[in-house]
């Protein structure tokens, strides 16, 4: 029987300390020492309640960057797990446990990528960094977004980044994300004034106010999407108003969000609102949260040398896309770097019985290698 | 010094008495011993929680009631009120406590109108009852509208029934009603398909849905009322649904209120609500709630005497209005009974500080006798 692969042991290590969002629970210590190791100069940056994690591998040269997160979602109700979420477990050919594919495998697999690669390339044509944190399954708050703000005033430039989230959906490398839609929230009150049913001439209903303009808001054909993006869509996400049958309500709180392609901007987004709202005459308060622009490596080296690692380790083509929910990418973005997602499959990511296929992460660690041999050899 | 009018010191002894909604302490054992003296016939009527009181003098010719209710509404904060709700007083010619108007006051003054009225003409022509119960200000379920039900299923017919409710406006007799809206409930459900809004193809938004129909719910014009009636207006009173910023929701609960006149009926309300969800293919469930049927004394006998009555004892015109809320008229006018109400102002019912001007009780004992007379002798 031969040893078990080094991306599964820490794979392993890591599934062990429960680091539910913002916790970290030793999760960076672990990923510093073996970092340390290897040569790199490890920065943990702490911020208000998260650990996050610097690390940095040589001195010149262009800056790639592997990200991610050592923070999971709750595991939810423990006695439907087949097995303890923190106590890694194989069956069938699966690793389970929280995190195992979401994305604490990657991490291992970025880790020990780099093990192999510095053996072979001690001296690579570049910059090697990870970028961890622990807060990206709940606040985005003092994670990604306070590292990449500490790095931008300091003038660091980053080349490439390659985000480790969970990225394949049928089989590993299938699908790539190059990119992801912004998302921004709007909260609305409408006002109107309260009064009693039987006396509608003395109140303004405030629903009643809201819902041409709420109509209106629901129906907006934003665009088409484009190459790259699918279309912007708004959905209302959230109504309140009136707490008695006999009462008319005096006011409305509506709560709509936006995921928006490279179409719109956030400050177009808003005026169009804005401008709905007083063509409806609402008396109303809005106010808003952007929670990311968006973003898009249409091109580059980190793209080719992906797909082509993919072609030649997994033997496909590789799907680019921008669908789904946000990640730090859009953080990352912001330094100018072209950044990707690539990971394990995302079947079981948030779940009840969290994995990640054994023979899939062997893949992932040789694909992750391959990258950084065609970028940095 | 005088005695004071009995009529107030019997609103004084029910005042005392903390009557509030259901229960009626004692008022009705109070009344009912007022009415034996006078040679009534008690018949108490308890269903489930409330206590109500029929009683009937005479047993031959046309049949007069005096409605009301013993129950009155929460005192509210008793440090607001000058002096203690349930502890009469009087100042600057009013006299004080919750239910002073609403409708204590009334009932005192039937009883006192029914003992002067009944000493000058021991053999009126025609039979006299009292319909009392205390569920009128909250729940209206197991008062005036099961004591109906009895005496329906006996076959008793009302003539004229004069509910004491406080419907004058600034000075005794300048309204009287006759006749009020009816009042529907509609609970309307939207279904939709629960999501994530990053995936808006693979979800359906509920409030999307709905609000289409909404808006035009909101914006019919039912009718423009007619003669006696204000239009009938249908209201939006509650809207909630969604409960997570990333979540489309997948239902929408909705609740409105129709106060509707004589020109709809319940049914063709309901129907074309429900066409109207179907016209715009809702997923939904619907039901409904009838509170009250509307109901209109257009003229006769009733009416005649306490126009007449008023003119008489008030010196004035009074004004014969359906505006403003349910009362338990709607459940005696479907004897088919002749209904009208009148009491003293209500300026301050349901209030702090509810009062009742002492020569207002006074002159609306009068206005009592002074009814019964024209009909009954
Ligand atoms: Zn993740
Ligand atoms: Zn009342």
């Amino acid at each position: 029987m031969s040893a078990p692969h080094p991306a599964l042991t820490l794979t392993e290590e890591l599934i062990r300390r429960p680091s539910v969002s913002p916790e970290d629970a030793g999760c960076q210590i672990l990923i510093a020492e073996h970092l340390a190791r290897l040569g790199f100069h490890n920065e943990p940056m702490f911020f208000i309640d998260t650990n996050n994690l610097w690390s940095v591998h040589g001195s010149e040269g262009p800056l790639f960057v592997f990200a991610g997160h050592t923070d999971v979602v709750p595991p939810g109700p423990l006695e439907k797990w087949t097995t303890p979420p923190f106590e890694p477990h194989y069956r069938e050919g699966y690793l389970f446990g929280r995190g195992a594919a979401d994305m604490k495998g990657s991490i291992a697999a970025f880790i020990v990528a780099l093990e192999q690669f510095l053996q072979k390339h001690p001296n690579p044509k570049g910059r090697i960094a990870l970028l961890i944190t622990s807060d990206e399954e709940d606040k985005w708050v003092n994670g990604t977004v306070r590292v990449v703000e500490t790095l931008m005033q300091r003038g660091e430039k980053l080349d490439w980044c390659l985000v480790g989230e969970p990225s394949s959906s049928e089989r590993l490398g299938d699908v790539i994300k190059i990119g992801r839609r912004g998302s921004l929230t709007g909260n609305l009150i409408v006002h109107g004034k309260q009064g009693h049913v039987a006396y509608p001439q003395r109140a303004v209903n405030a629903i009643h106010q809201a819902l041409p303009a709420l109509d209106e808001l629901a129906q907006i054909e934003w665009d088409q999407g484009n190459e790259h993006f699918p279309p912007t869509s708004l959905q209302i996400t959230r109504v309140n108003g009136g707490h008695a049958n006999n009462v008319i309500p005096g006011e409305v709180k509506v709560e709509f969000n936006l995921r928006f392609c490279t179409e719109q901007t956030a400050d177009g987004i808003q005026q169009r609102v804005q401008h709905l709202c007083h063509r409806h005459k609402l008396d109303h308060q809005l106010d808003w949260t952007l929670s990311g622009d968006p973003f898009l490596t249409e091109g580059g080296a980190l793209l080719d040398a992906t797909r082509e690692a993919i072609r030649e380790v997994c033997g496909i083509e590789t799907d680019a896309t921008t669908t789904g929910g946000t990640s730090d990418g859009r953080f990352i973005a912001k330094t100018g770097a072209q950044v990707l997602e690539l990971g394990p499959c995302n079947t079981t990511i948030h779940q009840i019985n969290e994995c990640v296929r054994v023979e899939e992460l062997i893949q992932l660690t040789s694909l992750y290698e391959r990258i950084l041999e065609k970028l940095l050899t």
